[in-house]
């Protein structure tokens, strides 16, 4: 099984990502983020998020009642239907999940956020949470009638409440729990990059211990991306590659190597091929 | 089975629905329009809805896509997600899926509508269409699994994009398909009144005759609503109950008798209980 997680920026080619996986062997699950519609649709609606930073550096958005609508709306109607529905056009039999649906992603809703605000720290409680397991049983029927499951936040708190959380930490759970082989994250750039501003410094292979010398040094968001990247290497089953959404052919692209291919050992990543 | 139709109104109890199919002992699956989000939403937005009659008098909204985008976020996200989250919260196991995910609702897109547009009659064709079937072996796997569908529009055209569809008749397709022994439809009135203005003018009970000789006389979009309860009766294997989605316990009260009963033939409805 292949996870692929599609970014949440305007600019990825769903109709490529739709063919490619259309052409794969393998059971796929996609995961995806909209943050890039949520914040137009918020803005269209003259709505602001609440930005947080936690005191460990995290940044993150406050999720209150109206930034859970937002979700539903952005992340759960907009962009996970038109991606089920670019897949439906190329054959692929999506069906679109919120991680509330079924509790496919059940979670745990955060005590609260420690977060400056400013110059002191408050205790932020907001709908917000991590995922702690998936719907085994429903993810696995839904691949034995041949559907490809597309998921996205929000997901289930204890009481069944919606919660927002980190794609990123969905996909590990995801990955632990199905023992997917390959995840494949697909965004707005060539891979990682040395230098955000430059695509021509893309990093072709990483280690895990230079993702946790990095990950030390970096701060704010990409931080929070670098941490998540090392938990999923650390489960140590998947090959994790880093790619480029935007090209004609992003999934066959990434799987041929082309992107950033994480390993958890030093050395040739071991195992990939096309 | 029942199949419980929620009407897109604002005023629906969806907590006393959720509590009442809590402690159903009958599989469900839930229909839900989202009408008055979907146009709270676009006014919102600055979106203005096109609305067209057709020659033969049914009325409706155009669908081009922005009008689709629109039901991805007010029915498949926004109200499809509030009402999974109120089931969730109450013990159900809800699965939200729009007509799209799983081509769980397989349509076929209209030809063109034959509008009036000042005075002349025009061809419009539109992202809109009717529902054929639905993918049973989905339905089913899901409710062997304990989950309670909730389904919404749009649904699945040929080529396996999205359209909109008529909630009514997906419902008279999936009794159909699914063989529900019981239809409830919950609007925002206390069931079919004599007089919309009249709460007090409820009609008890109808037969399949005197609907039709209503239908018949009855315009706009009442009409397409007789004709659809019409349809769904002439399948002839289920009961239909419009009742009030308002109250504390509306499916409970509806499977009680009180709203609208609906039989196909004449005489006191035939194995109604509670």
């Amino acid at each position: 099984m292949i996870i692929i997680k599609i970014g949440g920026g305007t600019g990825i080619n769903l109709a490529g990502i739709a063919g490619d996986v259309a052409r794969l062997d393998e059971e796929v699950i996609v995961v995806h983020g909209a943050n890039a519609f949520r914040d137009e649709l918020a803005a269209q609606l003259g709505r602001t998020t609440t930005r947080v930073t936690s005191v460990s550096g995290y940044a993150s958005v406050l999720s209150d009642e109206p930034a859970i609508e937002l979700l539903f709306m952005a992340y759960a109607g907009l962009r996970n239907k038109q991606i089920v529905q670019e897949l439906q056009r190329a054959g692929v039999n999506a069906v679109g999940l919120s991680g509330l649906d079924g509790r496919v992603v059940q979670g745990r809703r955060n005590q609260g956020i420690r977060a400056q605000e400013n110059g002191r720290v408050r205790i932020l409680r907001d709908l917000s949470g991590k995922p702690q397991s998936v719907n085994r049983p429903l993810l696995e029927a839904l691949l034995a009638l041949g559907c490809t499951p597309v998921l996205t936040v929000p997901i289930a708190d204890e009481s069944g409440a919606a919660i927002n959380s980190e794609n990123d930490d969905i996909v590990t759970v995801l990955q632990r729990e199905m023992d997917a082989v390959c995840v494949v994250q697909l965004i707005e750039a060539p891979g990682l990059l040395r230098d955000p501003a430059e695509p021509s410094s893309l990093i072709p292979s990483l280690t895990l211990a230079e993702l946790a010398s990095w990950e030390a040094a970096a701060g704010g968001r990409i931080r929070r991306k670098l941490l998540a990247l090392r938990r999923l290497l650390e489960g140590g089953g998947a090959r994790v590659i880093v790619a480029d959404g935007r090209g004609e052919h992003p999934v066959a692209d990434a799987l041929a190597g082309l992107g950033t291919v994480l390993s958890s050992t030093a050395g040739p990543a071991a195992g990939l091929t096309a």
